[in-house]
């Protein structure tokens, strides 16, 4: 898992139903100082996150799909939480 | 999953039925200015996506298969949609 | 596995029950120098670390969940135990 | 899957019947412009691909075993075919 | 699968059952002309590899696990084998 920020959202024609009604976010990865590292991915959210939200991000295929309650979904990347606090030690 | 632009396509002879009558794309994958990145993937599509369109792609073997409708497929990259648009917030 | 030390931890709010229960830790990779090396992982903790513990951390979602002992578990990066020694050959 | 080259071979005394009679190939990952962009992999051949030919690389573990038609299979790279011709869109 | 050298070993407490009895190796992985290429994992070995050794790796989950003959092991990289000899064309 990974920590992000919802930067944008996706529109596109796909006709597979394991996307109907699913929003498509772009989220920035970030480093442990809160910058993107250049890195994105386009997740499934489950978490109601939104643009601007710091999001808690699995990036793997099935613990993507068991987040979804779905033994098949086409999907790798799927914002799981909201980060409300993120402790360095120093 | 990754936005990418079709720039080619690649005949080869491979005798694994699972190929037989699919399409080969280079899908280039690119960076949210829409700039390619320098990482390429050969792509089955199940989009109808031609060379030039902005494409969306799932790169996760179990995924791809899913997609498929195949419990046997030995592909990792497939493009699922066609993008219409990408917002990003300021 | 790759060897890791724990910098922090987060905290998020996820409704997954998965998460129920568990502290997540930010762990930075180390190289064979225990130098950071520039990656991290939000790690679920088996093995009682703490910040400034030096761990083994597996980063693969079967074996993570295999470690966790459940068959749904939405983690890629568990910490499994402590380093106590890490020799190097001249 | 990526384009490669087949630059030489490995002998190694590997105890796994799994491997008994295959021929383990050395491969460098090629760009679309041909060219070896520094990574390798050591694959395994059923396309009966040799040294110089350019080739069809599967590199993910699951699809790899079902080109070999085996369940088991320790392999993560499998050459699937000899590309014949790579067009790619000015 | 990869080359690599055996560079060192890891003692770490672990209280996960299939650690039992195993020995942890650090591995530099190696490019074509033999050099580290910065990259390292920790194996289990089946080789009865040693320090100084150049090895195959094999890095995949479930290829590991196949080759420990367990359905259940936290591993991704398992020393398959000792290198004999890596042939490269000119």
């Amino acid at each position: 898992m990974y920590i992000g920020r919802v930067v944008g959202t996706v529109v596109a024609t796909i006709k597979d139903e394991a996307f109907y009604g699913r929003k498509l976010l772009l989220v920035d990865r970030l480093d442990l100082e809160g910058r993107a590292d250049g890195h994105y991915d386009i997740a499934v959210d489950v978490a109601q996150a939104g643009v601007g939200d710091t999001v808690l991000v699995i990036d793997e295929g099935n613990g993507a799909r068991q987040i979804l309650r779905r033994k098949v979904a086409p999907v790798r990347a799927v914002i799981v939480g909201v980060v409300d606090d993120v402790e360095l030690a120093e």
